[in-house]
């Protein structure tokens, strides 16, 4: 296989250093462009980008200069980490000039012909890919990575919806501070408390899941057959979400078997080979106090997520606590292992 | 009325020192006696209690000479902070002994014979009071308070039981290390983080709440006929727990007529006008991000709980964030609180 | 005494609303106007200000309409929050207008003919007021309150250069969040860290202290004959600026005339006896571990400053921790305590 | 050369955690022991550590049963992570047993016959191990790494001893959490809160760094000839210590020559080969403000020191910021960074 060249949209934002993290030392992607926006445009990456990552900003970017967003590439694949009101034009302008875009921005996510994916969960959904070529003439596609809190909370049910089915989920969440960018939340607002209110996570959290969870034949028309409310709260961590969830199922199993079939649970073998994916798409924990953003936030690099605490609900039938690292799995890992999951798929060669 | 004279079992524990701040300046009760373990008794309060606070301690205690628990204190009624192993035959040698005991423990909570009381939810279960007069031939008597996080999860759904009943109560909180007591959760475990996890609390925080809830003729045999699941979380809060609450009704309200019951409430009118009754015991915001701790916890003396964000849930049908201080409201107020009602009602005289 | 009226500039910052806060029961100022930028004129104060306090805004200035910066208000004094670059060029527009400018800016602090003031240490450098008038055609005045870190410093030296002379001062500092405004410090740059620079903090360190423990007839030509180094750095705490310092004396004392200097410290009689007046300046602490922010900030209502381990120091002479509140004593407390001085001066009346 | 033995004396706490996550992956040191108190002897590692580190613990001492402390160790060489009191007659047991102990514990950091080693520092100082083994009679020996804030001072201050020679040391510190191992400082005594105070750090970081600057024919006699004044603080952080520190010289260097000396820096040749040596013992950088515990203490894992903030100070001659992981270089980084010094200089084989 080639190298796939690529290009990071938004490059200088959170998650934009994120995928250059990510891809620093990627097997089959190279960073060839980067863009952000206008006023950084025209200058080193390292001269105009705060840098937060604990590791060090990668060698191979420090000298890259930085392109205007609107500005054509010089790559295969571009990932994208535009706000949402940008993304949406300028995604929709490259997928018609015939880019590959992974995007992590929420503009495409709700949009029937377009894929909304976690390699473990709907791999198949890439087969939507085709849709919008026909329907809208794009020459290249879009695919997205679903929102953070809606990807840990979509892939720690998922075992059970596939073995029990499920009718009711309730989440609450405490969010790190990544989610909201840099600067984002303001010390002063965060030190010492917690905000009860994320902005537009809550919709996101209750939405999302439904369309990553139905199936390939009801994607375009329909979402998953179930509801989800979700309390989405911001608290003074730097990164990984905690989701405590509560479900209600259609066929209501033994805390054993809950537990049993969250361990079972792996994603389709040609997923399992991807380079980000993770040896266990969910790590079990039988601890009594887990699963927590230090301890457990970086497990196999911050790709899986952690379940501790699966226990009888006297409201509904199990509960459990769910740790996933959100600027990782949540975004830029998530957009990156899709695109992984496009090469192993043929959709990019 | 002449002042109560009172003492303060557990005088040096984080809820013990909030009693004493709370009493100093009290208008019906003075502080006489203090006890703590034996390895603090007999010297000056100020020499053995490493006072947390941030109001310095009151002039008055600091050259009490503290005594040991189980002495026979100088006094009419006692409040309790002792841990609930020791609470045990303790509080039950007081009240034997022809004391007055407020206990903020959880020894004798569930006891069908022992008041459990938040003056404006249950005032009238103080009839309780004689029961274990004759059943147990106690002199004294035992009032208890209840657990942190069920007092305000009882307080924000009590006008919601009143006006449309109660069917399922699901509830996530995040608590302040301040509930935990000194030196409790250690900097290491709860720095940029959150435990999924707080020993014994999601048990009372779902049975408590019941016992409250039920009405005087039930109290003895039943609880409240509903029920509420709870997950319990740490946050790196010094004060104030939030709640996540979601509630079924019995009969379902509009969004409106939810919000005008919580505001319209108070409670009975001799408790209003009690010296530790807030004017509101809820205050309902309407601003997009409330109720916090920072801003929300000293609300009318850390006495009221703060509710917000009131909407509808997709799962039950209302959710919303409750705040309250829980070393105030949730524990040495609420004991004393306790205290006021009865002088009231002229149970203490 | 008549009630002065008094404006609030910059109404809407953080130190704007640490002014309101403390003006609203003031027994001898009445607030009767506020300004803010031109965004936030013509509306009601509660609409457009993000209330910061954990006490709740006081309901006086709910309602008041704000003005804009540049409109002359009705009223006699203003207190100034503005930022340096805006102060320079409104506050001498108000001193020519005929108002009385209390400032919390920086702009005019180092101007040889306004005081810059506290009041027990300086406050016949009041005495300046009349230079201004006549040099520049002031028909008011202008006086300046110090820098948070050197407010705190320079109280805390104080005692000490009135006894024994001051060589040389090495001060280290580590501040809160609070003085960097609102939105100010990002949570993902200070949650579990430490910033070992804050904008140009070191400077104002290292000059204000100079002119305000300068002799009066000094003051117009020359610094305090000492010398300040100052390494300024920011950490994860609501409000209390903490500083450790080190001092060579001119005429070496014992440790105990040191700790005593301090604790016999006082100002002028008429100083104690101003509203905003601390009983003891500085509260001098012989506990092995403080002065901390979250037990000593609030000490006499913000108003003092709290010293302990007062020790040799094997390379200067003395060392000691000192803290203070950087938004009341180092801000609005610290202007408003200006402002009651020249009314028990007369030069307000 | 034939892989090392080793253990790990006080295997449960903190320090001795991070010895064990150290050595998982050593290429010259393999784990054959694990001691710690009577009450965990007998027990598998992992089910009775409390594992602190991020990273999960290592898979090879999972199922060790752990030995009683004072039980001879299956193994070459031993690691101490033993409080002082414990390792004073335990370190020296072992050394006349003929064990060669890598101390990071204080018992024996001062005694003029023990090397106190930081391989780039004093090396050479390994020549005093034969000193003991005359004198004491052990078979065996004993060398010991320096207090964590010693171990940064004295990497920082190293080139400039070299260079311009050192007569006054100023430093202030912030210091993590980890430092005070588990549980440690209580959540309640540090959220939102700086103590002044750390027990008995001032004293090592005076005291340590005068050891280790000394020269070898002078080690047995005398101190390093400048003097050092340390004040030392704990702040909510995780791990990395910040330092402030100002220096007067002997020759005073142009800021441009002492950050040139800083950059230099390197250790003697056979020390950079180590497993554990940095790249650059000391990375300085030029950016307005680092060094920062977030962004810097995981530099070259965990094993440099960084330095930011060079300038002129205007009491002393310059002054810096300096950051250093507490519990990797500052403490079982150190040790095991001494044993690899050991194996290169053939003391151990």
């Amino acid at each position: 296989m080639n190298e796939v060249t690529v290009g990071v949209l938004g490059a200088t934002v959170t998650v934009g250093q994120r995928f250059i993290q990510l891809l620093a030392d990627h097997p089959w992607f190279k960073v060839t462009a980067l863009a952000a926006s206008d006023r950084s445009a025209g200058q080193r990456y390292a001269d105009i980008c705060h840098w937060l990552p604990s590791k060090p900003m990668p060698e191979g970017v420090r000298d890259v200069i930085v392109r205007p967003t609107e500005h054509d590439p010089d790559c295969q694949l571009v990932f994208s980490a535009l706000p949402s009101g940008l993304a949406l034009p300028v995604e929709q302008y490259f997928a018609r000039a015939g880019y590959e875009v992974c995007s992590n921005a929420a503009a495409h996510r709700m949009d029937t012909d377009v894929p909304l994916l976690i390699p473990e969960v709907n791999a198949n959904h890439t087969a939507l890919i085709d849709v919008p070529r026909h329907r809208r003439g794009w020459r290249g596609f879009i695919v997205t990575s679903a929102n953070c809190s809606a990807t840990q909370l979509t892939l720690a049910v998922k075992p059970w919806q596939d073995a029990f089915g499920l009718c009711k989920v309730s989440v609450v969440t405490t969010q790190a501070v990544s989610g909201a960018g840099y600067p984002g939340v303001a010390a002063m607002d965060i030190l010492d408390n917690v905000i009860p209110f994320v902005s537009g996570e809550e919709d996101k959290a209750e939405r999302e899941p439904l369309r990553l969870l139905v199936t390939l034949q009801d994607a375009q028309v329909a979402n998953a057959p179930f509801v989800i409310s979700a309390q989405c709260n911001r608290a003074p961590i730097r990164d990984g979400h905690t989701e405590y969830i509560s479900v209600e199922f259609e066929r209501k199993p033994e805390i054993g078997e809950a537990m049993a079939a969250l361990e079972g649970f792996h994603g389709p073998p040609k997923v399992a080979n991807l380079p980000n994916s993770p040896t266990q798409p969910i790590c079990v924990q039988k601890e009594p106090d887990r699963a927590q953003p230090i301890r457990d936030r970086d497990a196999q690099k911050g790709m899986s997520v952690s379940v501790d605490r699966v226990r009888p609900c006297p409201v509904f039938d199990v509960k459990v606590a769910v740790l996933g690292h959100n600027t990782l799995r949540g975004a830029a890992g998530g957009s990156i292992h899709n695109a992984e999951l496009l090469v192993a798929q043929q959709w990019v060669t």
